[in-house]
C-alpha cells in the first residue's frame, strides 16, 4: 500500500520536504524548504494543505530553523524563536493545528538546553507531532473499518486523505485499511468544486495505492445513490460542534441531504481536536467566504461573467440529525453525540 | 427586458444568424451561416444548443440552403432536400426536435410549388417553427408565473432559458415573465459541472436582461435552501415519461433531493412535445455516457490524473415522487401525472 507522505524531513533533518500539492496531479513534486520564509511560503500558497500536514510542515520548518541560533545565548534564543512563531503563525491566522504546533515548539525553544541538545529536542517534538498525528489517523481508520461492510462503496467528498495529514488521512484512513486487509473497496470521489480537491488530490493518492476510485462531478452523487452503487459516505470535518454539527468543505451537506434521503449510513472522520466544546451548536460555527473568482473562473480560464454576484462559502455545516456516527481517535460516536469524557 | 434571440433570420432570409454559444460568456458574436454544411458544424460543435433552438437553425438552414435548387425540377429539388435532411440529421442523430423540424421542411419542399413561391413556403414554414417555439415559451411561463410568489427567490439548474430555444426559455419563461411584470426576481444558478452550462449561459442571459443571479456551485444549492434563501426550484426537461419522471442534466435530481428535504418546490417546465408517453417511467430512458475527459479537465486544463476512471452521464432522472408539478404549454399538471388529453 503506496500512500503519499505529505511532509518528511530532508537529511539529516536539515530540510523538510513537502509533496507540492499545487502541482498535482499533472506532477509529483516534492520542494525541499530549508528556511523559515520557504515554509511560509508553501503555507501560505497551498503547496502544502489539510490542518494536520499544516501543523507538522510548521513544526518541522521551526527546529529546522532554530539551528541557526541553537548556540547563542539565551535571550538571543528566545528572540529568534519568537520572529519564527510569528513568521508561521500570519501564514493561515484561522489554522488551529498550526497554531498548537507552534506553541508545542516555542515551549520546547523556551526549555534550559541549547546546542545539540536543544536542536535533538525541538528535532523530536517536530517528530512526536508527526508521529502522533499518524498514529491518530490509524486510530481513525481503525475505528472507521469497524463499520464498513467487506468490498464496501464509499462517497467521499474534497480531500482528508494522507495529503492532509502526517498519515492516512482522516476519511481515507478506514478505506485505507479496507485495501489493506483486501477488501475490493471502491470510492466514489466528488471532484468538489470549487477546488476540485477531490478530482486534483483524492482521486491520485487512492489511484496511487491501488484503490478503485470513479470521479463524479459533484451534483451526480445522488444519482449514484440511486442507482444503489453506494454503502456509505464518509468525509472529514473542519470542526465539529458540541452538539455533533459539523462543518466540512461545501458540497458536504449537499452530499448527507442525498445520503439521508437514501438511507445510506453517513460518517464524519474527525480527531478529537476537532471537536470544539465551545460551539454548542453548528449555528455558531462562522462560515468563511472565499472569492468571487473562485467560481467565476476553473483553472485560470473564465466560466462566467466577470461581473457576476457569487455566493462561495469554503464550508457547510451538517447538522448532527443526518450524522450517523463520528469517528473519531477515541472511538465511534453515536448520536445523540455527548463528545465529554466518560 | 432584453432577451437574447438564440437563432434568427438574416438579411433577406438568405442566411441564418446564430448566438456562437461557445464562444459566451466570453464574447457576444452571431455567427452566420449560409450553406447547409456551416448549420451542420455549427449543430455538431454546439455553437448552437438546446433541442428547440436546434430545431429551428435546422430549418431556418433548410430554406436557405433549398435556394440552391427551387427553380429546377421536382426530382433535383426532392433530391437535393434528401441531401440536405440527411447531412442534418446526422449532427444529433437524438435530437427529436430536429428529426421534427426537418420533417415539416421535407414535407413543404415535397409539395407541388417550384420558384419564389416554394422559397417562400419553405421560409414561411421555418418561420412557423420559430415563432410556434416562441409562443409555447410564452405559455409555459404563464403557467409557471402563476406558481411563483411575488418577488420569488428561484434555484435553477442548466440553461434552460433563451439561448436554449426560440423564445424566453421553458425554466427561465416564469423568472422573465415576473421580471416583465415588475417583480424583483432573484434566481441561484448552479454551474452545472461538467459543461457549465449554467455559469456561462444563465447568468450571462439572465444577467443582461437586468435580474438578479448569484452564481452557486452545484453542491452548495441544498446549502442555501437550508438558510432559507430558496422559495423554489425550476428546471428543463429533456424527456418526461408517462408516469412523470423526468430525464434532465445530471445534477437536476440533487437538486430535487434537496428541495424535498427542505420542502421547496420543485417544478420542472417542458413544453408538451417532451412528454414521451411510450415510456412507461424513467427506468426506460437511456442515459446518454459522456466523454471522461470533460471531467478530467475543466476548460482545457488537466484537473484529474489522465487515466482515472470517470462515471459521467449526461442526464439523470428524477422520479415524479419528487416534483411538484410539471409546467407545460397546456397548464401545470400535478401528481399523480397524467398528461393524455382530456
Amino acid at each position: 500500500m503506496e500512500m503519499p507522505q505529505a511532509v518528511r524531513w530532508g537529511a539529516d533533518r536539515r530540510s523538510v520536504l513537502l509533496i507540492d500539492q499545487r502541482a498535482l496531479p499533472e506532477r509529483f513534486v516534492e520542494m525541499e524548504l530549508t528556511t523559515i520564509e520557504d515554509a511560509c511560503d508553501a503555507i501560505r500558497t497551498l503547496a502544502v494543505r489539510g490542518a494536520p500536514a499544516i501543523g507538522i510542515a510548521a513544526a518541522m520548518a521551526f527546529a529546522v530553523e532554530m539551528r541557526q541560533v541553537v548556540d547563542r545565548d539565551a535571550n538571543a534564543r528566545r528572540a529568534y524563536a519568537a520572529h519564527i512563531a510569528a513568521a508561521l503563525r500570519e501564514t493561515r491566522p484561522t489554522a488551529v493545528n498550526l497554531f498548537c504546533a507552534i506553541d508545542r515548539m516555542l515551549t520546547v525553544a523556551h526549555g534550559p538546553c541549547s546546542g545539540a541538545a536543544l536542536r535533538e529536542a525541538l528535532e523530536c517534538e517536530a517528530t512526536a507531532i508527526l508521529e502522533e498525528d499518524r498514529a491518530m489517523c490509524r486510530r481513525i481508520g481503525e475505528h472507521a473499518l469497524s463499520l464498513f461492510p467487506t468490498d464496501a462503496r464509499v462517497a467521499t467528498h474534497c480531500n482528508a486523505g494522507a495529503l492532509a495529514t502526517g498519515g492516512m488521512g482522516t476519511a481515507l484512513a478506514g478505506v485505507y485499511l479496507a485495501a489493506e486487509r483486501g477488501d475490493r473497496i471502491k470510492v466514489f470521489v466528488d471532484e468538489t468544486r470549487p477546488m476540485l480537491q477531490g478530482s486534483r488530490l483524492t482521486t491520485w493518492e487512492l489511484g496511487r495505492a491501488g484503490v478503485d476510485v470513479v470521479l463524479i462531478a459533484d451534483a451526480a452523487a445522488a444519482s449514484v445513490m440511486r442507482r444503489g452503487e453506494i454503502d456509505l459516505c464518509i468525509v472529514g470535518a473542519d470542526r465539529v460542534a458540541a452538539n455533533g454539527d459539523v462543518a466540512n468543505k461545501i458540497g458536504t451537506y449537499s452530499l448527507a441531504v442525498a445520503a439521508h434521503h437514501h438511507q445510506i449510513p453517513f460518517y464524519v472522520a474527525a480527531p478529537t481536536s476537532t471537536i470544539d466544546a465551545t460551539m454548542s451548536s453548528g449555528h455558531d460555527i462562522p462560515i468563511e467566504q472565499r472569492a468571487a473568482e473562485e467560481l467565476r473562473c476553473v483553472a485560470g480560464t473564465r466560466t462566467a461573467p466577470s461581473d457576476v454576484p457569487v455566493y462561495n462559502p469554503a464550508f457547510d455545516v451538517t447538522p448532527a440529525a443526518l450524522i450517523t456516527a463520528i469517528v473519531s481517535d477515541r472511538g465511534v460516536h453515536r448520536p445523540p453525540f455527548d463528545f465529554r469524557a466518560p
